[in-house]
C-alpha cells in the first residue's frame, strides 16, 4: 500500500480519507469568461492577446500588449453599451448552482457537487477556482467546457491552462479528472435549443413565421486551426442540423460565421456577409440564432444586437431578431446536469475524441489529462455499496 | 376545364390518360458520371470545364476548352490505371434498378416505377434521359439527386441543366415534377454508410482496431462556393456526425476534403495533408472513408487507393485502408428505395431547403422547379381509391 502515492490512495476507495468527509465533487465549468466592469477590459483583453493558444502572435509578449491596449478603448465603449460589462459570469454562477442542485439529485452517488467557474480571460480565473476546490477539500473533479462544440481555441485552450495552473500551484496530484469535453449533439441540449429558436421564431407575426430565416451563427475561427485539424466546423454543423431535426425542419437555415477579425482568414460564410446579400435579395425576416455559446456576452448582446441589427436595418430586411440565449433556462439546466450525471455515471475520462490531437497540432500541451480519475466513480460506488 | 393547360389537366387525376396505361413513374438518378472508356474522357473533361455552374472561368468557352484538352492524357492516364474507365454508370444502373424493384414494393401506389440515369457530364446526359422518359410515356417524374449532401456544385449544377433540357427539348410540360435533393442524414442512408466503416474497420488486426483513425473524405469546394452559403460543409459534418454516432463513436474519427485544384482556396483540412500530418504524428492505422460519394470512381480508386495509399506509404503510415463505397450493397439498395418512398408518400415537392437560393447566389436558374407534381401523388391516390 506505501507504494500509492496519496492520490491515488485516496482514489481506490478504501483510503479515501478526503471523501469520509462531505466533500463535494466539483463541477468546474470552463469558458471564455468576461469583464464585469468597463475597468476590467484591458486586463481580459491582454490576457486574450498573450494566450499563443488562441491567437498566435510574432513577438507574443509585445505585440499581444499593444494590440489589447489598442482595442481597449473601442472593446470598453461596446460594454458601456451593453450595460457596463459582461453578463457571463452572474449567468454561469446561476447556471452552475442551479445544475449542481439537480446534479444532487440524478447523480446522489457522487453528491454533494459544487460548481466552481473557471474563466480563461477573466475572473475567476483557473487559480482561483483551483486554490477554493483545495480550501473546500475537493478529491473529484470534472472539468465541465461551457462550449458545446470542441475547438482548440475555446476548450482546448481552458484544459491547457487548467493542466499549467494545476503544476503551478503544485496541485498537479490534488484531485482526480474527468472532462467533459464536448457535447455538439447532446439530446437534452439540442432539446433546450430547438426550445430557443421556437422563442425566436414567436417574435415574428404569426403570417410571417414561416417566411423567416433562421440563421445559425457561430463565433469564427481562422483557417489556419482548421487546416491543423479542429473539429469545431464539423461539430457546429452538426448541432445545427440536430437542432433543425429537432424542429421537423420548420424553417429554411443556413450557418454562418462571425466575429473575424482581419487580416486573417476565417470560417466562410461570415455573418455579417450573410445579413448584407439576404438583405440584396429581399429577404424581410431574419432569426439569428447564436449556436456555440450559452449565454449573453458582448458576441449576442453587441455585436447581434446592435451592430448586425443596424445591418440588417441598412440593408432593408424588415424584422431582424434573435432567438434568446440559453441563459437560465430549466431545459438548459437540466441538459447540464443530465451531460454531468451520464458522465459520472459513465465512469469515462473524456470523450472518444478528446485524445485525438490535430493532425497538424504542435501544441505537446494539447489533450493533457492530469491526475485521471480512473473508475473512481465506480470504485467509490462499489466501495460504498460492499 | 380548358383553361387548363394540358400538363395540368393530366395531373388533376380526372383526364390522366398517359396514366391510363402503365407508364412508369420516372426516378431519375441525377449524377457527375464519368468515361466508360477512355475515348470518352476529352469529351468528359470538356464538358465539366465548360460547365460555369460547376467551375467558373473567364473566357469559360475558350480557356474551358484548353484546360480540357490539356488534362486528357493526364487523366486518361489514371483512368487506364483502374481498368480504362470509371465503373459509375454500372453501379449507377443496378443502384437504380434494383431501388426500382424495391420501391414498387414499398410504394405500390405509384408503381411501376422506372429508373433513368441524367448524367451531368457523361452518357447518358440529361437529354438521352428525358427523350426515354418521353418515349415511354412517362408523367410523374422525381428528379433523385445521388449526391446525400446539396451543394450547387454537384446538385445544382444537375438540377438547373434539368430544367435548361427540358425547355430545350420542348417537354416543359411533358412531366410533372418533384425533387429528393439532398438526404444528408436519412437514418437508412446512415446505417448503410455505419456498415461500411464497420466493413473497413474489419480489414485491420481485431487489436489493432481500436486504434485505427477514421479519416472521412468529402470532395473538396472552392471556398467562393462556400462563402455564397453553399450548404454542403453543413451537410457532409452532418452526415459524419451520424455516422459515428450510430457507431457509438468506436474510433477516432476527422473529416477532410480531398481532390481540390490549384490556384483556388478550398475547403480545409485537405486529405493530402492530413495524411502528410498523420503520417508525422506516427499514427499507424488509418481508414479512409468516403463520405460525399455513393459507389466507387476515379476519386475512390485512384486518389485514395493508388494516390494517397503511395503518399501514406512513404509517410510511414503502416496500414492504410479504404472502407468500400456504398455501391450495390443492400443495405444501401433500401435506402435509397425508402427515401424515394417517403418522398413519394409525402407529397412534397422537394425539401424545405431546396427554394433557399444562397444569399450569396447571382444565377437566377437555381431552385427552379418546372412544372411542379403539386399533390400528384395523393390526387391520384384519391382518384384511384374513389
Amino acid at each position: 500500500m506505501l507504494d500509492y502515492p496519496p492520490s491515488a490512495m485516496t482514489l481506490n476507495g478504501k483510503c479515501a480519507h478526503a471523501h469520509a468527509s462531505n466533500a463535494p465533487t466539483a463541477i468546474v465549468m470552463l469558458n471564455l469568461g468576461g469583464p464585469r466592469s468597463v475597468d476590467e477590459v484591458g486586463p481580459y483583453l491582454e490576457r486574450m492577446f498573450l494566450d499563443r493558444e488562441l491567437i498566435p502572435l510574432p513577438f507574443q509578449e509585445r505585440l499581444g500588449r499593444f494590440i489589447a491596449r489598442r482595442r481597449t478603448p473601442k472593446i470598453q465603449a461596446k460594454y458601456a453599451e451593453i450595460g457596463g460589462g459582461s453578463p457571463i459570469y452572474a449567468w454561469t454562477k446561476r447556471q452552475g448552482e442551479a445544475m449542481a442542485e439537480l446534479l444532487d439529485q440524478l447523480s446522489p452517488e457522487t453528491a454533494p457537487h459544487k460548481c466552481y467557474i473557471a474563466f480563461r480571460y477573466a475572473e475567476p480565473l483557473t487559480a482561483s477556482a483551483l486554490t477554493q476546490m483545495h480550501a473546500d477539500g475537493v478529491r473529484r473533479a470534472v472539468a465541465f467546457t461551457q462550449y458545446p462544440q470542441w475547438s482548440c481555441s475555446t476548450t482546448g485552450a481552458s484544459l491547457n491552462e487548467l493542466w499549467r495552473e494545476l503544476i503551478r500551484l503544485n496541485l498537479r496530484d490534488a484531485f482526480a479528472w474527468s472532462v467533459i469535453d464536448r457535447w455538439p449533439t447532446h439530446p437534452a441540449f439540442i432539446k433546450a435549443m430547438a426550445k430557443k429558436v421556437r422563442e425566436g421564431l414567436d417574435q415574428f407575426a404569426a403570417d410571417e413565421r414561416d417566411s423567416v430565416l433562421v440563421l445559425f451563427s457561430a463565433h469564427s475561427l481562422p483557417l489556419s486551426v482548421v487546416e491543423r485539424g479542429d473539429a469545431y466546423p464539423q461539430e457546429v454543423a452538426a448541432t445545427v442540423q440536430a437542432v433543425m431535426e429537432c424542429l421537423g425542419f420548420s424553417n429554411e437555415f443556413l450557418l454562418a460565421y462571425q466575429s473575424d477579425i482581419k487580416p486573417f482568414r476565417w470560417l466562410v460564410p461570415s455573418t455579417e456577409q450573410v445579413i448584407r446579400n439576404l438583405g440584396a435579395r429581399k429577404r424581410k425576416n431574419v432569426l439569428v440564432v447564436p449556436i456555440a455559446f450559452t449565454s449573453d456576452h458582448i458576441e449576442t448582446l453587441h455585436e447581434i444586437d446592435i451592430e448586425y441589427a443596424e445591418l440588417a436595418r441598412e440593408v432593408g430586411i424588415a424584422n431582424f431578431k434573435r432567438a434568446p440565449a440559453l441563459n437560465d433556462d430549466p431545459l438548459f439546466i437540466r441538459a447540464l446536469a443530465e451531460i454531468a450525471a451520464e458522465h459520472l455515471r459513465s465512469g469515462q475520462l473524456h470523450s472518444s475524441q478528446y485524445k485525438l490531437r490535430c493532425p497538424g497540432c504542435e501544441n505537446a500541451l494539447c489533450r493533457s489529462l492530469l491526475n485521471p480519475a480512473h473508475d473512481a466513480t465506480r470504485t467509490r460506488a462499489r466501495a460504498e455499496s460492499a
